[in-house]
């Protein structure tokens, strides 16, 4: 069953080669984590990251594992055909969070170093976000300057809670120190809510057959919604001004909640902050429109938080590139805004060199 | 500290008196249940519900309390003032659904006679949602129908989740039969996260200081909009297909969330339902302005759901009615439009008789 008005968009498009197109949520994986997820998709782990770890990795040579391995070559092709100049890569989620520290560690330096190798290679095709365990701030602090200053990674992936903490805990200011002073964002990604927040979305079916409830239909925005809030409402962005957060899936819901964010958790009620949310989520984060295609939630998101704070994404290998070119292509605004969401915002914040 | 732009409207706006403005998420106490909540309010309770209960109920002659038991003075004046023709009444949140199931159910009772008294006293002035008492589905169902039978009563106030238990769940079910029998509908109000999803919401700070986190800055949304998602996605609407289920607060956050509930939780995905997410929101669900007064997400909310399925209401006596007089008088949005937004739509749903 196709989309119901309003919410579809055209399916056939002319591409409009004149653009320079950036995804900003590009997932990759390597062989090592890969074979980790396959073992723990074995258990009884009571995450609700298990269903996706299921549906993933229980078969170790299926096609989402391919085409999270692979790099250059049907990933190159695909980028090729649809006219995408460039990928910013992050390793998958839920990445190293869910790893013993040590491990961790060792698995997110394994990952920034394979991925330098490959934007080493492929320089005008590739970007990447560096890998790094916060279940060890000092060793990831360490980790992330390796990664800007000798790798030239851009920037950093988180996925949401570790070990059900947030940002806003004062055990991972080393990391958040470090991306202030690298002046590189950090791309908090969605995992499943976390234990703590996790018995509402175990229901009885379990798995896809809910439609993915507890994770890409809703609990992923629940959970890195509420990681964003807690951040912005903690007075955080007061301790780190010049931190740059991004949000994928459009923001999290976050943009259509800003009115009453301001209202009833803003200045004065909330003695925590100086600024009103709002104006925290209009400097310190950007968004992206990772797995939403919906040209009236662009429409508005650009409204409520300006030309310069949403870049597109398209979030492969999970979604296809065609359709989110083809979402982009079509959205009624400006070819100038659209050129920013492509590739000027994705340039200015990870520091990219401009296309030919 | 104002709100920041874009999120402003007028300070100052001239009524205008040609529309008939019914307020539908509007909120009063009976004595009894307040001395209750006085009482809950000096326990170390551990639901996230326990600090509303402190503001709210500690000093039993406060402001709040006296504003919520008024009915006749005070509000009636102030709809007065601020051309209000009518308020829609329900026991506030989180009603009886903290209580023993005898109690609440004699609770309930009591509430709704009290409401009904009051309504044929001013009977243009105030219409009212009964409350029940889901923890025991036969009985709420039996004054479901003498609410509505007998006392007139047009529709229910539910305050989301139940010990932790949601509509979805088969155990109160004939609550919904009841509802959909009787063709009236259930609002379900917010409460704060259920125990099974609080921990990322207790922060050291706790009650007002944290800017509302866990209940109207964000919390709220959260366990309310997961309720209904909840429902959406499980294809209890293919069950009791005529249900009307109304949210506030610009919809928690779904409307929002449209494209994305479609594409990851809908079909051919999610085996439970025969309709796209986003088609038993526009059939099953209205939406109300409270507390919400941005004019972009009422735009955008009347833009995906239509001019039908959003009505006005300013949440007395927790938001002044004057502002949200202003919200909606000054929105940018056809005449027509708005007469159906601030009655139009209520006198449908609710079956009130259409104003003079």
């Amino acid at each position: 069953m196709p989309l119901q008005e309003p919410l579809a968009y055209p399916d056939k498009w002319e591409k409009d080669m004149t653009f320079r197109r950036i995804a900003t949520e590009e997932a990759f994986i390597v062989p090592e984590l890969a074979e980790l997820f396959h073992h723990i998709s074995r258990t009884n782990w009571s995450s609700l990251d298990i269903a996706i770890l299921r549906i993933n990795y229980r078969d170790p040579t299926g096609p989402r594992v391919r085409r999270l391995l692979d790099l250059e070559e049907e990933r190159l092709a695909e980028m090729d055909r649809e006219g995408v100049a460039m990928q910013v890569l992050s390793l998958t989620s839920p990445g190293v969070q869910i790893l013993e520290p040590g491990l961790a560690t060792d698995i997110a330096r394994l990952a920034n170093d394979r991925l330098a190798e490959t934007i080493a290679r492929h320089p005008t095709r590739f970007a990447g976000l560096a890998a790094f365990a916060p279940q060890d701030p000092a060793a990831a602090a360490k980790e992330m300057e390796r990664a800007v200053r000798t790798l030239g990674l851009k920037g950093f992936i988180l996925n949401s809670h570790t070990d059900g903490r947030y940002l806003d805990d004062e055990f991972f200011w080393p990391v958040l120190e470090a991306a202030e002073a690298l002046d590189a964002p950090i791309y908090i990604h969605p995992r499943c809510p976390s234990d703590g927040m996790a018995a509402p979305f175990r229901l009885k079916e379990g798995g896809i057959e809910n439609g993915n409830f507890e994770n890409a239909a809703w609990g992923f925005a629940v959970e890195t919604g509420t990681h964003a809030v807690r951040m912005i409402l903690s007075g955080l962005f007061d301790r780190f001004p010049k931190l740059k957060i991004v949000l994928g899936h459009m923001g999290e819901n976050i943009p259509f909640a800003l009115w009453r964010l301001d209202r009833m958790g803003g200045v004065p009620r909330n003695r925590n902050i100086s600024l009103q949310p709002s104006a925290y989520f209009k400097r310190n984060f950007t968004i992206t429109t990772s797995g939403v295609e919906c040209h009236k939630a662009l429409a508005f998101s650009l409204d409520m938080l300006g030309e310069d704070n949403v870049m597109w994404a398209i979030d492969y290998p999970y979604q296809e590139s065609g359709p989110a070119v083809t979402f982009m292509d079509s959205a009624p605004i400006a070819d100038a805004v659209k050129h920013k969401v492509y590739a000027g915002n994705a340039e200015r914040l990870f520091k990219l060199s401009p296309g030919a």
